[in-house]
């Protein structure tokens, strides 16, 4: 069962996201977030994270292109969130690839817990110490050889982890979802992971059990995805059909198409 | 009435304009310059932005992901604008929703003497002192309420101020004009106000009569805008749309279709 | 001839590809290399670029969007790949524009040789020190203007040069091939050199013959440009058009309509 009715709550609250992310998909995720019906703001200075996550509903954080100052203010922004309760999306792009990478993503989970953690399969399994390298931002693994380790996490963290990729697991201590949507063409595309991340964002802003926040999320993403691909040509009109589906896609058609496993 | 031959003086000329703007709409802006026929350049290290407007033949500022270090190119890039008599257009994205946001666009303001600022109903408010808050990056404001503002600070600076929404206001000092043209959909696609801004910058590059630049742009925007959103199933191809148009449209065509009240 | 083969080659091994690139093109040139088959990582941090380019087949620095702590990175990165004997292809994006430029463009080809050289005519003429003046990053000379100064930079730096505009040139030494494809549209789209960039990024990471590489690289742009165009209404639909053409176009289509002079 997805709750779909998240998407009208985005839909009519249009909450402000406030998203600390990388260069390469600024503009994918605040468009789809416009899509979707939500706001989004992306602010990065330590000058301003603590006012502009005041205003928002919930904080996104991505760690693609980091770099020192830019982590010092997901911290700081984070920190703020924790104080106003405001709900945190993290996503450890790359984790492995790098020492640095792998030392700032967890330095990122320690100080700002976010509530939901979402990567693929290798990112993943990095955080769950069962790997320690990565393909850059790409996973060579399958997402059923991350489910013990997202199970581990969220145990560990106390907090939801998704693994997403030819089946999303959504995962909440001992609960999991499963998610069957979604096409390979997904992965042809920059951004679709980090889109993903940034549609939690929205829905955890309107809704307060996360766990159903997320699988609504990855839901609308791969119901969206089988809709787009059937009206597309390849990765470039892909990414043009899936934002003109997440503005026009129903609830109803989320529910009805949404292969789920509780 | 719109001096719509200001689109062929564009695409004649192909005036270089040097943009110092924000991570999410950079590429959105390059494109849509070089679609009407400017030549865009983006450029924001404090080593060679003197050098750049003394190529270019105006500035664009658009603080949206701003910075400690791009504010200090920004004014710089400025003030060398200001001693070679170049105009420059200012965009103060989501002024009022940080204390930061604020002061820096004040300074700007005030240490760059903006021949333009364009902004959204809420931010031009906030620069007015009618307000002292925004909602992010988008407006809740409409812009009727702002109008006042406008006028105002208007004359309070000396140049022109631009209220771009559901009705675009062009104000200088008591000079106003109107403009009903546009869509709602544009209002879901990240950064249609900073190509505003950007094609603004390409106008006053070209038109020395400030006043009528702007209303030249903000007409081409609605009317390029009603043409794209009849080609398109969404914000995904409306953007895509929305290039081509600014690339075929005649200026004809934004004269016999723009709705202008001087 | 062009060897067509290396496009199955990147799409049989996906090789990773390191780009310390500018902010205006970083989404279009990943999804270019996904579109291609290639696995792009966009990664800057001094912290890290080591060990991104140590997991990565080839290095593509491109200074569009260049500032101090970018080109300490680049030239970190470039070393590290020297070490590793990994290919470099460097983008000196709108050198001449300002003595800036041109002086990080001189430093980042002495510090880091890099095995192909890829510019716009005026770009290249700056580098062979034929002129010292570009316009922003759009050439104002024809590519054949720059011939003689890509030999003679190709042979003092022992490495491939490349000029792209209407006749694509491709010098190694004294050997020069020329590619007679691509659309006039190809220029009033944003990044489409440094896409070009990118592409023979992908192609060195798969195939040890500079030379032909960069031919190849040049033949699949000029190609896919022009089916793309021919399914395209302006710059706009054309950027999604060349990114399904990259996805779908094959080596015998690559073969059969590029048009080469050895």
């Amino acid at each position: 069962m997805v709750k779909a009715s998240i998407l009208n709550e985005i839909r009519n609250n249009s909450p402000l996201v406030h998203n600390i992310t990388n260069y390469v998909v600024m503009n994918n995720t605040a468009n789809a977030l416009l899509s979707v019906g939500a706001s989004p703001v992306m602010a990065h200075s330590l000058d301003e994270v603590e006012d502009i996550i005041s205003i928002s509903s919930s904080l996104v954080i991505n760690m693609g292109t980091l770099s020192e100052l830019w982590v010092d203010s997901m911290i700081k922004a984070g920190k703020k969130a924790n104080e106003l309760k405001k709900p945190i999306v993290f996503d450890p792009v790359g984790v492995g690839a790098s020492s640095y990478r792998t030392e700032v993503a967890k330095e990122i989970i320690e100080k700002t817990s976010p509530s939901v953690i979402r990567g693929n399969a290798s990112e993943i399994m990095v955080l769950a110490q069962l790997s320690s390298v990565t393909k850059g931002v790409d996973s060579t693994a399958k997402t059923v050889e991350a489910l013990n380790g997202a199970i581990q996490l969220s145990k560990e963290l106390n907090n939801t982890v998704v693994v997403s990729g030819e089946t999303d697991y959504i995962v909440t201590r001992n609960k999991v979802s499963s998610i069957n949507n979604g096409r390979e063409i997904m992965s042809k595309v920059t951004g679709m992971g980090c889109t993903a991340t940034s549609l939690i964002g929205a829905s955890v802003a309107v809704e307060d059990d996360v766990h159903e926040a997320a699988v609504f999320s990855m839901a609308l993403m791969g119901v969206a995805g089988e809709i787009a691909e059937s009206k597309s040509n390849g990765p470039g009109s892909f990414q043009i059909s899936f934002l003109d589906t997440l503005s026009s896609v129903s609830s109803k058609i989320i529910s009805d198409n949404a292969r789920i496993n509780d």
